[in-house]
């Protein structure tokens, strides 16, 4: 089984991108991507590509064509939905796709645009990755299935807001450097504990922002790699993907994500490492308790103790394991199905030292990538290593 | 490298379900693979499931793990959207997965409901799976779309309408027999011709009908096969995709479909064989003219030929490559999501000797089936041989 290397990494700005449409954010991300790896457009075998709610933001399915396009490429594409995790199930598949022997060049990535729609618009449309018989119909948006889940986990652990304006904080501060986030400023924790409340205990500043924004990645075969002579130190060795029932009343414990812990042990399994080994990582906080249930079902906490890791500062950029050093969904944004693949851009530059927050983990040799689909009904994870 | 075979099928019956959900519709489908394969849903590993338009017509999108639930599943799912071409492409990575060795047993399918919406909003849905920016805002839908490309293909190889209507008329004397098609009746080629004109040269009984519907196989390793002793003679030998620009103003030639060529030369060398030994195959109709413009890119017909093959009785059931023996999506039906595992769910009876029109196909031992997206921007061809 051949290995498989992240070749290059492009990203657009997150943010609004007023009168710009979803291919062409997409264009922009890919021949960035192309471009950092020097690998022609021309070489890519197949466009593997993620994307949630075109059909509802843009009108626009059946986007594989359009954004094969778009980059310029020659190729046939794939498009794939796993709501917030779309871009992560297509790297997922492209690394497969290369390691089977089948590829040895794939464009991997996704897009969303969300700021065109007005607020009830992107609200009732991010609702179309719960369960719509038995959430949406109940009134549950995403905000609320959070909220339920903070107070399943607070009923259970322990924890305070005050803990996770910690987490909205860090990330914040994360963001300041990072040129393509949204959100490049810091909060206080007090800022983020007097914002407007949006479904207790959840207030404005323990959610995500609405986002516009595309990721994409060159991923080559060792064998390419080495052929073409081309700089690409970070591998990505494990892969894993996790699924669980739609609907949060379905759920043994609305406190714990299942799918995250499964999706992390094929992954570390696959790469044939632990838990420990982890030096930094980036998971999915579409709200400031999902980084907590991340760092619990990704096995770097015990149960109860992930709420307090950032008010301990042991994700915080100085701590043991610095967590979305990018800024993370919280101050970077959620282009929702572009996260996936903006994950692992942002790890592969933090791993290279070329990231803005690289000097953070200047001898970090071993990332984590968590993206996750509606209330973590989906999760995968990726394990990146430098590999030379 | 493992061979695959499909192990089960299970289809719902195509037409309107009026009152029942997609997930409804799903889970007989799948429920109906395991049976026919006699596999337990816990031995499946994982859900590759094609959908278009559910953010649409159901207001729910990540399907992936509402249907793994609603077929009872304890495994993760990966939905695909590649339009009209969903399930082909969610089969064909099922296939490529249990061949890299990375899975032994995966159920593959899809699901579409479109009756109920007004005709209004099923033609503005299916239009997304058009370009948006350049053709929907024309004023382009698909009848639109594809009248064109009619218009091109007899302005540079001539054709009829009559030739037309004896595609019609052929795949509606198949449907009569299969108790899964939307119209088991016949029809003339005079009232072909005499139906209401939608976009000249295309008349009503040109194009496939709006149709709920699932589809869901089970495939597995040969090893598994062997090891659990299951009646599975039929493997999938060889799988190609292919894709093309998406508004067919950018394409060279509006009377071809080389994306079609792409797959099934991909699919012909993967499975080792030529087209001429192809002996029976169900093709994605979803106008008359995409059945004859299929003839030609898979390489049973030369360019301009395919036109006349159902008016000379080449491709009836008694002739010498029968086409669509299921019906066709013209009347079979056409649920988009679902209809590349329903080509080859029928493909299956058909090389099992199971499906009504099996007497047709005695001695056969080679089918293709051919999906398409769009005016075939994308393509996905399969090969089925009688393994045993």
């Amino acid at each position: 089984m051949t290995g498989v290397r992240v070749a290059g990494v492009g990203l657009t700005p997150f943010g609004a991108h007023e009168g710009r449409t979803g291919r062409d954010l997409f264009a922009e991300a890919a021949l960035a991507a192309l471009a950092d790896a020097g690998v022609d457009g021309d070489d890519v075998e197949h466009l593997n590509y993620g994307n949630f709610m075109g059909a509802l933001a843009e009108r626009q399915g059946h986007q594989a064509p359009v954004m094969t396009e778009a980059a310029g490429l020659r190729c046939a594409g794939t498009r794939y939905e796993e709501a917030c995790a779309s871009a992560g199930v297509a790297v997922r598949e492209a690394v497969r796709a290369i390691r089977s022997g089948e590829n040895d060049v794939m464009l991997a990535g996704g897009m969303e645009r969300m700021t065109n729609l007005s607020t009830a618009e992107v609200t009732e449309s991010l609702a179309v990755a719960a369960d719509e018989l038995f959430e949406v119909r109940a009134g549950v948006t995403f905000p609320g299935a959070y909220a339920l889940m903070a107070r399943a986990y607070f009923d259970e652990y322990g924890g305070s807001r005050e803990d996770l304006a910690h987490v909205a904080a860090k990330n914040h501060a994360n963001a300041v450097n990072n040129e393509y986030a949204q959100y490049q400023r810091e909060i206080t924790v007090e800022q983020a504990l007097d914002s407007p409340e949006v479904a207790s205990p959840l207030h404005l500043f323990d959610a995500c922002p609405i986002t516009d924004g595309a990721s994409a990645l060159v991923l080559v075969s060792e064998e390419f790699a080495a052929d073409h002579d081309l700089d690409a130190p970070v591998a990505i060795t494990g892969t894993g993907q996790g699924g669980d029932r739609a609907a949060l009343q379905d759920r043994a414990d609305m406190a714990r994500t299942p799918a995250a812990t499964d999706a992390a042990e094929e992954a570390y399994a696959d790469a044939g490492i632990t838990s420990d080994e982890v030096a930094v990582a980036e998971v999915h906080d579409c709200f400031t308790i999902a980084e907590v249930m991340a760092l619990e079902s990704l096995g770097f906490f015990e149960p109860g103790e992930g709420v307090g890791a950032a008010r301990r500062g042991d994700t915080t950029r100085d701590g043991d394991l610095p967590v979305n050093l990018s800024g993370g969904l919280k101050a970077k944004g959620h282009p929702v199905g572009a996260t996936g693949g903006s994950q692992i851009a942002e790890m592969t530059r933090l791993l290279r030292g070329d990231h803005p927050n690289s000097d953070a983990v200047a001898d970090a040799t071993v990332g984590l990538t968590h993206n996750a689909g509606g209330t973590v009904a989906s999760a995968v994870v990726h394990v990146l290593e430098v590999a030379e």
